[in-house]
């Protein structure tokens, strides 16, 4: 039997998947996935201003919702919510899941929020269940990057039902993306606000262009992932922990070498 | 329509809760419930070496566990596992994850996992959804306090099912414990390993009994709750996100002033 696989690796435009403005799926029932994040900011690929104490490199919990077209978390090149500002800035997610739940409640645009544990390191990984409805089959999340001013990886409005049928694996690279709310240039800059609010945009090694910036590498032509996610389609006669973490190793950063 | 309520406010030993060594649940179906975290710890509660920086007082991902008495995540007098130890000292949640994991496979002990996202201040609020089954009927949970030696607060196997039915409400004032792994005795102590490991012991005004004890308030008979925590069952007809935050504030803070 045959896995149909959709691989999706995508350098540098994660947050602008061919996605349809009226999503549909035909797709019958419910499908449940593992989402498994794992971080790759790494000394050796990141090596600039890596921080090392107070905060060390690492990632906020990851928190995410299965969704419509009717809703948006964050977008690239739009204004980030308050909820999506909080969170970047601090890492508080309390706003954001209102929003959430306000547009599950008005618009019915919402299916369900789903979280995972922060990772203390910069390279490690972290994993929950999510699942997904014909009626709401786009998945988006946010993890903030710690420390830093107001920037976050994540994904928008990944659409898990291509072709009426539930993709049964998943896999995109992250980029930094800076929410536009803190001016701050570097991972430790202290608190200051942008004002009038920016809006959502991508961190290349070119832009910020500006050397004092910590992803400004010069000499690259792209950053390396600094993150991937993979989602795994679990079969219905798994129960949640059953297929859980695809032989994941046991300790959270192991995996860093083995995937590519 | 009475709702039938079950309100358990305990003082002082959440971790003690009255589950027969054979918890056995009649209920038939899976029950829903929505876990609501309130953080309590305010200078004003606390101003003993209360955090203000790098970091300031906050808490970890929340990380949880429905499950069977053949399970434990973790339990006062007894020693710490390696996963609960990890989380405890720097809340990485990747190794007891996996340890839940194993109990599911192997003895069937484990019904699923949930986590809610962190709060990124002293008083602030997360939640999320769990789900119980007959033969899991049981939750525990850990929240590590930031910053500490490997201090956090949790419950261990509280029974959702008495008497044969799912339990509508539960809410329970959450303590400090003490994981016995690290012997730092401040919030702010640098790493240092316990070696022989202790079992996990709640920390009380007068235990640790030295003034350097953060929670060290000889005038106090008891602590005052750090936390609370409060699990709503969600009524079938409603998905998930249509009986959601069972209306609580829009700040995570506000409803600090409002819990008794």
């Amino acid at each position: 039997k045959v896995l149909w696989t959709v691989l999706v690796t995508m350098l540098g435009y994660a947050s602008s998947l061919p996605v349809g403005e009226d999503a549909l799926c035909t797709a019958e029932d419910l499908a449940k996935y593992r989402i498994i994040f794992i971080g790759k900011w790494s000394q050796t690929a990141f090596p600039k201003q890596y921080p090392l104490y107070r905060p060390p490199a690492q990632w906020s919990s990851l928190l995410g919702v299965t969704h419509s077209s009717d809703y948006s978390m964050w977008k690239k090149n739009e204004y980030a919510s308050n909820g999506v500002r909080d969170f970047a800035e601090k890492g508080e997610a309390w706003a954001l899941m209102k929003e959430i739940e306000e547009a599950g409640e008005k618009i019915q645009s919402v299916h369900g929020i789903f979280s995972a544990p922060a990772i203390s390191s910069g390279t490690g990984q972290t994993s929950t269940e999510l699942e997904a409805h014909p009626r709401h089959p786009l998945v988006s999340f946010v993890v903030r990057i710690v420390p830093s001013p107001d920037w976050f990886v994540g994904i928008d409005s990944l659409n898990l039902c291509e072709g009426g049928r539930w993709m049964d694996e998943v896999s995109v690279d992250l980029f930094p993306y800076d929410a536009g709310t803190d001016s701050g240039f570097t991972f430790s800059s202290p608190n200051f606000a942008t004002i009038p609010q920016d809006t959502v945009t991508e961190i290349t090694c070119s832009s910020p262009s500006h050397p004092a910036n910590s992803f400004y590498y010069p000499k690259l032509k792209i950053l390396p992932p600094i993150a991937q996610v993979t989602m795994v389609k679990l079969k219905k006669s798994q129960p949640g922990l059953s297929a859980p973490f695809i032989n994941l190793p046991a300790k959270s950063n192991e995996i860093i070498d083995t995937v590519s």
